[in-house]
């Protein structure tokens, strides 16, 4: 399992902005959980509240809500990647420049912040984070444009990478996307107000309205009045971050304008079409292979059951004291029904395989509850490359399809046979546009340079 | 939506057993949020820590159970049901009687509560709770009885209704069951140690085995050294509570004897054979839904599909300053798929229905999302009479199957029809051991008095 | 130094009932840091809310108090001396009785408490507590009497000890005090509402006028109505507290009827005839000597001076890791002023020596500081025997009066000289009424029989 | 009454680095109480634990110290002046540099800070804090000198104002202060470590020695290694805060080479003959007046006593739902003595008078406590013009020096007469040095340019 990094909500033109952006920020919970932060503006002043922990951890009550007053507000759910977890680094970053107060919100990463970063420090610029998305105001302030979308479009210029961004000056709200669009961030509408998202699942729990994506390279600037929107920024290739349906995205959510639960499934009917294998039921990994399991049913016609329940209350164990306790770490989260899995044929279907620690010790949950055979299908290709772009991945050496071939890793899972989906299998689906998607982490290609 | 009260768990004869409890009561979490506990016996000295909250959050690291030392333990998780959301009301409650400190986790109801409580303060007793379960440690400390099981027998022997307990003597761990089985109470091995626990899943993420159940009327008593059971109550009708298949247990717990999965499943089998339908999708109201949701779609052969998302990150969230966003209270916890739901016919299955509103709004969000058509299958009969053995469910003034007909539900839902499982399909299944199942919540005939 | 045990308050007829308790405890918080409580009655209900720590700790901000509705409350700050600093121990101890709700707040110690558990748990109680308070409860609720004041009567004729209780029922406020009168309970009145309070400097903080003490063995009835006195107790020869004059009370209240800073500057007038010195300034044990050093001075005619610093804002502080530093438990507290020590000969004014550790460190203090001479003084008798009344005080073995002579105790603080207080200069005073005091502590002869 | 801001604290040499700064800010907790933190290098790495409230909140146990690994360290207690109260602004403020990691407290307030930032912004800087002490960092960063000690002095000639400095590098604890030398900074020893504080009570809890203060302009370099001292700033007049010896310091603490106490009691000997009065007891107001009082009465002959107490446990209080309670605001700290102030003719003593609302309330309470007649006496004195060096004062209109003469001011405050000390008594007193004293909140003439 992979985590990705980082939700990001706006929100224009209403005074409920805090409290809708603290729903949006619920729906986006997955999209990270190490800190949140809320920042709104009343027309003059920026003020923010950020902590570590969840939504509902950070927000605990009414009155953590009630001192954010104004009618545009944004909001950031935060998994670390670059930069540690210290509180400087929580999101929406606040600073004070020229053009003001400013508050930022970053899904992605940026490739060139390390060397950029040493070269401002050398002619004397400090540092109060240790995020790449600092880099963005430092270039933002030093730009000589004198609007800010102008000084932002300079900024983004000389930045490489992902990157998805709200920002909050003390009049507008700001939304921006990469020119090669690796990270989504969809443009909705509820009643008058303008409202951006990285998934529509936060329109849905308002009620809002999808609009559109925001464009690859454009810059969209919002107040209660309207909208405008900037393309400033120099054309490139899409690179849409294909790991955002594979497992990121809630499957009810609409990403780069297509549905994701409709690719996951479509994922899993190929992936029956390349690995079929005569068995008895299917189960997935929950939640985030459910549907692609669902697919790989339908593909083969073998009947899907649940065999793993997961434990959703599962908060922040620690499991140190209890290490003799065999693959508590796994028991933990999931636990097998017997019945389903008893005397039978299984076949295992997950999203992805990063280290395959866990889908081994799954393997033998299954095993141990009776299956007569595991077959493990993975709804997408081997992983063999990190990815520079957002997502929070192993070193190489740690990837398992980096370092062994599929038979290799069929041996370390101890499972009977092991299928991934081909890369043209993933890619050439009806489901998917006829957009450049970023596979790097399939391929090791990168469509953007890597620092 | 019901919600149930309280997980119990015990365990003897291991250095770790507060920790071993700490992941017990992990896997029994879904039984109850609202306060935790573990007690904790050294040979001598009962230690105990309770809070309110969840698991995660009474024990937030591992300092919070270090305090907790000894080779035998009890947990208790708690949802309210008798008695305030009082702090003197955590359990396990610990008093100091003749026989020492005792400590006692129940879940279950009296129904002779009350009305015993009003004698004994009569006859001079003062109470320091509301909960029912201090009337047990009354009535052990009044018993002539000079050993702790046999006093423990006699104060059974007084009460009424339902219980599943665990109790902690300074040197024993002792496990009863009401003479009707109510609520249900399995025993386990964990190499040397025994365990007890409300559902078989504790067993598993300990790594435990299940060996049998606790049965109605026994009283065990366990510890380092061994095992010892008892049979002093009077052998009654049992009265198994059939809501723990419909929804309390986890589908990979088994309870009573048999796999909760295997039950909901053939439920679901026999509603598609009761109440079939011509549609084009089976989605469920996850996650308690799902294995019926599977059994109706095997039973009619329509395609079943994951059409609501289900939240898993909501934890408490205010609601009120968003009142006016419609129906968000259910818009937090589901999303609807809008690829799987839009222009099709829907079969949605839940599990049962109690006041009827979120299953009007779940109707209401798949015809926004698209359906053209929306059937109701619930894999339970009509709820119309309260529990009064432990469930926590409204007056019958509020259950809307106590008050309407079919038809009138029908239309209250808003759906193009609707179909119950009735009660003779729910309890002749072949899964279902011959054994006297409590169904008074959907007959009004109780099996034990009610005070 | 010694730590006493516990405030009582308690105010009627007032819709800021809890807040004006509130305020009381606050005034109240040097009788007890462990833990703090409030109860509120609204004429049928009793609601409470308590807590470990101190007054503005439990009570944050308003919102704490704000559910607490109710026109008479009662407040307690706990210091505990019987019984452990579990949850279940924090007062106003709460039950239900045939009496209805009663919430219960005790300052004192009583002596048979542990004979008379023990006998009722035979009989077949229970205990929720491991406080001596409870068993009050019990034998309130074990009396034959109807009415609430004549069942407490029966329950105090049967207990030994010191208390002084405030009692809150549905509708009234009930105080109390033990026949000998150990520890003080004064009667106040604002505006319509009655008040009660350990100390007048309770009333003080919200303009409460004091009327006169709970007379020993009074048993008051308060609410809005009026005021009812009933002395049902049988009498018993006085035996106020001594140590509440030396060491316990603020210096601004007024106890047992007389001014405690009058008292104590007696006290070091007549240790100033009775070991005169010649030096060259008198410096106290900030705070609670500063009083008594003064009299010293003015008797002496030395120079008084503040020698010694003490830090207020000492909090919960964690010294294990720094042990190295020597004497840092006093470093942290206290910090001498040279230019006031420096090559002159002290005299240093405490107000009691228990175990005498911490004033052998600020003699060296003193000395390291440049003092040419250090001169103990003591405005109280040795120490010899612990206090079963309520005051929190080290077993025999560590009274460092019990177990040394004068001139060896001299010899362990490293003094030049040493002179306490006699017994016959304490009590003979003019400030002090024609009243028996206990002196047991002094003398070892108990006036109450000890358990 | 008059809050000051910050105290600073560094230590070389010893592992116990974190610990120890604990113990210093423990003694300096009264310059500052918003907010505290510590960093650490471990010769590398500067790691830090900073937060709201005092230091036994947030370094409530032993555990929260333990991170902070290395042998370098400083600590910083802060009482805001310049900047919110937002986290970001607690300090030690941490940043990324060419100079690697630094870490930087700072006692004091810079003149030039609003005209400098807003230069900066214009040229491309951005803020990621509103306090002053950032803009050091920005130009510690800007210099064009490749040495840490050398871009610090280039840093320092740019501003103007109040600076004592702690700060980290990675392998460096460098102490600087303002060529005025306004606050002050003193430098210690413990064995083979370098400590520096605000005042030396900080070396006397941890048994340093003082060895002498920081001149002013100096910039010191300290490690485990040795000592290097910089004289890098041009030399400018001396203006030694006056208010550290008035109200700020600890009387225990010597600051600008001279103890504080003997300051204050020569303050208090020198209104006497200013001021003198027929009065029978001359009080305090506790505790910051207590050693001018005992002045003051050694000065007059005019008998010395503790009519006011001061309840130390006062936290934070929310008084607002007792508003009607009269004067609780007063209350809440002080009661007074009614048998020290009964038909007596009172001296009140104070150090300040800045808004005289305190004192107008302490007046009537002691009449009401039974005083004849109460006078009033300041030991400093009118303040006329805030200060912009570090003090928190209100505005010019708020202070009551500034707007009335000393008859107005007696008739408001309701006193029988009222005496300040005069600038001239105040400042040729034999115990303060021959050197310059910034007087500017008596006089309104500013020594150092203000912004």
């Amino acid at each position: 399992m992979i985590n990705d990094k980082c939700g990001v909500f706006g929100i224009t033109g209403t005074r409920n902005a805090a409290v809708l952006t603290y729903f949006g920020l619920y729906a986006l919970q997955h999209r990270g959980q190490e800190s949140t932060g809320i920042a709104v503006t009343d027309g003059q002043v920026i003020t923010a509240r950020k902590g570590m922990g969840k939504v509902d951890e950070v927000f605990p009550d009414i009155e953590s809500i009630k001192g954010l007053k104004g009618r545009i507000a944004i909001g950031h759910n935060r998994y670390s990647t670059t930069g540690e977890s210290a509180a400087a680094n929580i999101q929406p970053l606040m600073i004070n420049s020229r053009f003001g107060q400013l508050a930022l919100g970053h899904n992605g990463n940026l490739t060139n912040y390390r060397r950029f970063r040493e070269q401002m420090e050398t002619k004397g610029s400090i540092f109060a984070t240790t995020s790449d998305t600092e880099l963005i105001l430092h270039l933002i302030a030093k730009s000589k444009q004198k609007r800010i979308e102008l000084a932002l479009a300079d900024a983004l210029k000389k930045v490489t990478g992902a990157y998805s961004l709200v920002m909050l000056t003390g009049h507008n709200l700001i939304a921006a996307r990469d020119p090669s669009g690796v990270r989504p961030l969809a443009l909705g509408k509820l009643r008058k107000s303008w409202v951006v998202a990285s998934e529509t699942c936060a329109f849905d729990i308002i009620g809002a309205s999808y609009i559109r994506d925001i464009e690859p390279g454009e810059i969209l600037v919002a107040n209660g009045g309207g909208l405008k929107s900037y393309k400033l920024l120099p054309k490139k290739p899409h690179a849409f971050c294909i790991f955002e349906f594979i497992y990121f995205s809630r499957p009810d959510s609409i990403i780069f304008g297509i549905n994701v639960d409709k690719v996951r499934r479509r994922f899993g009917r190929q992936l029956a079409k390349e690995h079929p294998v005569d068995a008895d039921r299917v189960i997935s990994v929950p939640d985030s292979a459910n549907t692609s399991a669902l697919g790989y049913a339908e593909g083969t016609g073998i009947r899907y059951e649940m065999g793993l329940i997961r434990n959703h209350y599962v908060g922040r164990t620690f499991i140190e004291p209890a290490q003799k306790i065999r693959d508590l770490d796994v028991r933990i989260k999931f636990n097998p029904i017997r019945g389903v899995l008893k005397n039978r044929r299984i076949v295992l279907v997950d999203d992805s395989l990063v280290r395959g620690t866990t889908s081994k010790k799954l393997v033998k949950m299954i095993r141990d509850a009776g299956a007569k055979e595991v077959h493990v299908r993975i709804s997408s290709p081997p992983v063999i490359s990190p990815c520079f772009y957002g997502i929070d991945m192993p070193t190489k050496t740690e990837l398992i399809g980096s370092n062994r071939n599929i038979e290799a890793i069929r041996k370390y899972l101890d499972a009977d046979s092991l299928g991934y989906l081909s890369i043209e299998g993933m890619l050439g689906l009806e489901a998917l546009p006829d957009e450049g998607f970023c596979r790097a982490c399939f391929t090791g290609k990168y469509p953007i340079p890597v620092g």
